[in-house]
């Protein structure tokens, strides 16, 4: 028995790993893939002191900082379920095998919604990225689209405008469905675009991409010559293990978590993109704070029932 | 006239103004004293993804990384009083100069209550730190004393008893106040000799700190040989200003922040140790989501009046 399994291998799940770690509890990081969704960004600029990195490198870097401490377990398995018994909660692992923990933080993460055409694969961050807040900046006077017509789509390409030499707004409806403010404010750009009643369907490019194909032509043609391509359709809490295990949801499935990270299951805590901490705002260094918080809080909670 | 000033040059104040420049929102970062109480850190090992790293090199990362953006200027000045205007706020400099911002971030942090005995200023950093949970670790197999009688000495004597040879819980009271559980923990440890009702009077070192003299003897000697002594006789939260601005505090003074790090006055935002925010666990990670959730709602508050 350890005293808390850590499900999900990403940035809230690691930086939870070195803080338990540094508590001298007795830890498993447990899950299917290695990094998370940041895996996905070309270009991290927004963590803080390390002007660039790939999110490839974060992601290892953290690992690596888990995994100097004699105290952390890494394993690289699906989790099935958790189920409660009488000292904490049995991880059940797919292929049978189960491990035991006193606790356990969820880390799971979100998961894009992807376009699932012909060359968003291929071209996954190289032009095609799924987080214009993250990535736009990398994309200085080019032309990009941003696929989408909710708050995250009509935001990202806001902020794209920004920077961008002109952004293509692309939406299968004739009408946004984001909040009026931000729908106001990306019409108002000069630079900005809106091709409606429209989608793509596929992503164009040779090394990186070049563009993307329409299912009708707009001014002329199917396809839109681009640098770039942000795939903004939603992401969805990977919150399925944390429900099952009888943690109370909000309405868009987010895990709810209390001021330390605790789910409405004693013992089980949240950290990073799943719960409906740092007011939704998903982020490598929220992810962090989320994990050293929900660290924190085991410590807590185990202090309470024994003595190390 | 700037979107944003920034007040206080800790860890989230610059990750602060690293989000904001993402955004693309003009910046003041202004405060009087660079690095905040991370500068105190002999060593950061907590700093997800980097090993080790010292306080001062990890606030001067930091910094450089937040002055990359041409749209952020720093300023090394004392903040006296934040007035509200018609635009947003006026914010008074030592000196007579002002600077007007459509928004506020505070990030002015906490401030270590002080021993005030001789040696303590001599051998901070050198031995003397004031905050266990982050520095115990550097402690394994040496002799430490915590001094306090309050949640943070105790808790921090019984972390720094997993790894520490012994250690001095030195309280100058008979009984702690801390919460039951930990004085009960810390007392089950046999490595932790509590000296109560005896105040230091010296913090005693060569080059680093060897050991402290007490107001009376213990056990036949007025003096204890030491490696470390971490002070835990509390902080506050330098919330002054935010008082002075009319910002809602808690019961203890940290600024009260919603989910989106909004405090009481609308166009006021804080974050970092100053708040109640993070299950007021102060650590530079935690610092830094509160910077960027507080950057984000900046955004979002701006962007709701007007079009950048």
């Amino acid at each position: 028995m350890v005293d808390v399994v850590i499900i999900g291998l990403g940035c809230a799940g690691y930086t939870a790993a070195i803080y338990c770690a540094r508590y001298k509890l007795l830890t498993l990081i447990v899950g299917d893939k290695e990094g998370g969704t940041g895996m996905a960004a070309a270009e991290v600029g927004d963590w803080p002191g390390t002007q660039f990195i790939t999110g490839p490198e974060l992601m290892e870097n953290l690992k690596a900082h888990a995994l100097t401490f004699d105290s952390v377990t890494h394993k690289l398995a699906r989790v099935e379920r958790i189920a409660k018994d009488i000292d904490g909660f049995t991880v059940h692992l797919q292929g049978g095998e189960a491990v035991q923990g006193r606790t356990v933080i969820l880390t799971t993460g979100t998961k894009h919604r992807l376009l699932d055409v012909p060359g968003e694969k291929e071209f996954a961050g190289k032009g095609v990225t799924y987080c214009a807040t993250c990535d736009a900046f990398f994309f200085k006077g080019k032309d990009v689209a941003v696929l989408g017509g909710g708050d995250s789509a009509v935001e990202g390409a806001a902020i794209a405008a920004q920077v961008a030499r002109t952004v293509y707004l692309i939406h299968r409806r004739k009408e946004f469905r984001a909040e009026p403010y931000w729908v106001e404010r990306v019409l108002a750009r000069d630079n900005v675009k809106t091709v409606l009643e429209r989608n793509v369907i596929e992503i164009l490019g040779d090394t990186n991409v070049t563009g993307v194909r329409l299912d009708k032509p707009w001014k002329g043609s199917d396809t839109i010559t681009l640098d770039g391509v942000f795939v903004e359709i939603g992401a969805d809490p990977d919150s399925a293990l944390a429900l099952d295990a009888g943690c109370a949801l909000d309405e868009r499935r987010f895990v709810k978590v209390n001021a330390g990270m605790g789910t409405s299951v004693p013992g089980i805590f949240a950290a990073g993109d799943l719960t409906n901490a740092s007011n939704y705002f998903a982020q490598f260094v929220t992810a962090a704070g989320e994990g050293g918080v929900a660290a924190n809080s085991v410590f807590h909670y185990l202090s309470k029932q024994r003595n190390f």
